[in-house]
């Protein structure tokens, strides 16, 4: 049995719909190299900004728990990243980092996109605001590029999950 | 007296409301030298890209005339700027145009944007296919770097207008 992959899958790991469509045009994928490299493609080099942007406003901001709103995979997956953060987290960390969220949104016109996954909330909030000095045109690849690592992560991990789903129905 | 110069008419050189606020709040200049200087510093370092998108957006599409709806200084100074064009196309060039600016934008997500000033359209649309190759971030900041050109061209004029205006009442 082959395994499985639709849109809603890749919309999990990139909330970008052109994204995920171009994903969809090129599957199957043989390996999960060969479709992080096709990701890595259509990312950076394909969809435009526009698809950047809804991307980023797909995610919780950095600090808060997701909408209840959102996609459940989705939700699930970035509470899971930020787990090391709010494992460690303190009140007046987390109020920092909603004050500095503010100030980067209103800079950049995008809420601030960092890989979580293994980080703590006071190493964010340094990274958020070493970048908050960026040109917001530089600003705007770096988001990119940490979304790239948040999808290649949630890429992995969804190979990984219907990898399982493959054996177990072989059994 | 002295030259007055308000929202409106920073909104004529650069469709941005962004743009056109902290231009008022570093307002006023005593040169049109010191005021391209800061104008250049807003648009390339401080405004973010939703500020880039709303200015592209004001312009007509390369070989089209300004809509009516539009504003009518600055759809006086798109015709004006497009003169050198319209006065050399044919309307095979027309047809070419429209049809690489449809790709355009499909793929970048905002019209393409070029100092129209003295170019024709077949020039345009030579511009238009070699730039079209470009990555889309790369692309974004090409298109804001040509908004900023036309953005000194349009506050050059806009100097000199009020200046005239200024000498005339003191007369």
């Amino acid at each position: 049995m082959a395994m499985e992959i639709g849109e809603d899958d890749w919309l999990v790991c990139c909330g970008s719909t052109d994204f995920a469509k171009l994903m969809m045009k090129a599957s199957p994928f043989n390996s999960l190299v060969t479709a992080i490299d096709t990701a890595r493609d259509i990312w950076l080099n394909q969809v435009n900004v526009t698809a950047w942007l809804q991307a980023f406003s797909a995610h919780p901001q950095i600090g808060k728990s997701p909408s209840p709103s959102i996609n459940s995979d989705f939700a699930r997956l970035s509470e899971s990243e930020q787990s090391t953060a709010f494992s460690t987290t303190s009140a007046s960390a987390l109020q920092e980092l909603t004050e500095w969220n503010v100030l980067y949104k209103q800079k950049f016109g995008f809420i601030f996109i960092i890989c979580a996954s293994g980080r703590t909330h006071a190493e964010m909030l340094d990274a958020l605001k070493g970048r908050y000095a960026n040109r917001p045109i530089v600003e705007l690849e770096i988001a990119a590029k940490e979304q790239m690592k948040i999808t290649e992560l949630r890429m992995t991990k969804l190979f990984s999950d219907k990898a399982k789903v493959v054996s177990e129905t072989d059994l």
